[in-house]
């Protein structure tokens, strides 16, 4: 079968076929998306090598409860070890033995065929496409705030950031009826969500707004980002991190002293309250693909994902399309 | 009457009394303690010029309702505009037009008389002696964090750091019921809080510890600790700023994402829970009095107060002392 693979260099492999184990489920490829963490894989970044790709719908090819067999399915890609206080917590995403899927000591998704717990399974509703469900893990990761923060439809909301990310938390968030901004440097993404009451903003036009947001989610991952994020948040204010972030830069906690500002990391999140907005019709983030390759066309699909502004590659396991 | 002045150098001078207005209180020093944030401005952080000091208990010398006359009295050091949405929230600490006495806009309590506005005022139970009294505004900094934080006594939690702040902290969070350690370089500091319930461990034997704690608040400043209680925290860890920082360092954010830590900057607090926690006996801050110097010797007093490893120094306004 056919690998995306990255150890040093991304190329496709032909690799042996992956099986089922009692615990395991293995899933055929339908389709997979190209993340962030993907590209910054390849740039070095985590230090893992092996197949790539943790955003996917699949079928199960074969696993031990037969009811499962040859159901369409999404997965969360954290597997825990079961037995750590965050696993007894339903918290597996933050177990300290975890694999993650195509990112941590397991691999991803770009491949015909790959391998994960039964448990962390999701079946995919029937009126959900492909290219709908394929979204289902970014939007968990969108849900995440939501879980983390008592986000209140008084409160003035800012986005920094109008990549693909930061599209999908910016439609999630909509949905409380805050105050939403959303602040970006390309019109044309940002027009993305125009239908979702997203009062939209250019990066270059803040300067004036001053301290005027009760939250803001950093999506941009870049310490201009940070900075900029701070600078628009109102004292008492929540500054929520949704983003990837690569190495160090220079910070003062003493702003955040003065103004008891909260600073929350956002990563992973559950499956089942996105699941819940795509089946309701409640969210289409099928409009962020950009390009659709197969997944043989992997490298090239790399190149197009990696170019400045282009938003959702997805990578199709049927050669034919 | 005389002041104990900063203008770049710190010095006593002789300035002209300080009057009441329908609006605030003119009150005459008992005890003044010297804070961190003193210490600091004096090297020329904040920027700020003027007559230093917040921390005090003093007598109402004069104020438009004779009811406060002759009462002893304790401030918040916060002076809000008291129009603005902080103000009419009772957060009138993160007034973005307030002044802070010693600190902002305002001469401060290191002078024989100043003044505060009437609001700001806490009368000070007949039980408590000036030696607590004067330690009302540190220690509803201290239990700011019990605002801010749902603590709860199944929680692992450790204060880093053994200076007057981290102690007040320890025997706040003491009585919590939580698994509270107090991580400090001080042996003989640490042993202030021993009757609190506080488990305490030198700062070289955290290196066997792991990532062990629910909460860690940071009070050393430094970023050192910053990054010490970061190697504390458990992912989905608290992280709490209770301190000064003097200027930036270099800093990562990318694992504060991947353990979706929450920082939490927290400064000045309410004053009536530290009321209500001396008055009940319940802590004796007391006990982290290093020095008491008369108001005239200030200089003197700060440059004890600026030695490493020492606690709290206490200005007199009488001069006999």
């Amino acid at each position: 079968m056919k690998a995306l693979v990255f150890d040093g260099a991304l190329r496709l492999e032909e690799r042996e076929l992956v099986r089922s184990t009692p615990d395991e489920a293995c899933i055929r490829l339908i389709k997979a998306g190209i993340c962030n963490t993907d590209l910054e894989i390849t740039r070095g970044y985590f230090g893992f090598k092996g197949v790539l790709g943790h955003e996917f719908v699949g079928v199960v090819e074969d696993a031990l409860d037969p009811a499962l067999r040859g159901r369409r399915v999404v997965g969360e890609i954290n597997a825990g070890c079961g037995r750590c206080e965050y696993c007894l917590r339903n918290l597996r995403r933050h177990c300290p033995h975890r694999s993650v899927l195509g990112i941590l000591g397991r691999d991803g998704a770009f491949q015909e065929y790959f391998s994960l717990p039964v448990g962390n399974l999701h079946l995919v509703p029937d009126g959900l496409s492909d290219d709908q469900a394929v979204f289902v893990e970014p939007l968990a990761a969108a849900c995440e705030i939501l879980d983390q923060l008592q986000l209140q439809p008084h409160q003035q909301v800012a986005v920094l950031g109008d990549g693909k990310l930061g599209l999908l938390v910016a439609m999630v968030l909509s949905q409380i009826g805050c105050d939403l901004s959303l602040i970006g440097r390309h019109p044309a993404k940002m027009r993305l969500v125009e239908d979702y009451r997203v009062r939209t903003i250019p990066s270059q036009e803040t300067g004036h707004l001053g301290r005027c947001f009760d939250v803001v989610v950093e999506a941009t991952g870049s310490s201009d980002g940070w900075h900029q994020a701070l600078s628009l948040l109102k004292p008492r204010g929540y500054l929520v991190l949704k983003s990837t972030y690569h190495g160090p830069f220079a910070f003062n906690p003493a702003p955040l002293v003065v103004d008891e500002t909260t600073v929350i990391g956002s990563r992973c999140g559950r499956f089942e309250p996105a699941l819940r907005l795509l089946q309701t019709k409640t969210i289409d983030p099928s409009r962020l693909i950009a390009y659709k390759l197969p997944l043989v066309q992997g490298v090239r699909a790399f190149e197009l994902a990696s170019q400045p502004g282009v938003l959702k590659v997805i990578l199709d396991a049927d050669d034919r399309e």
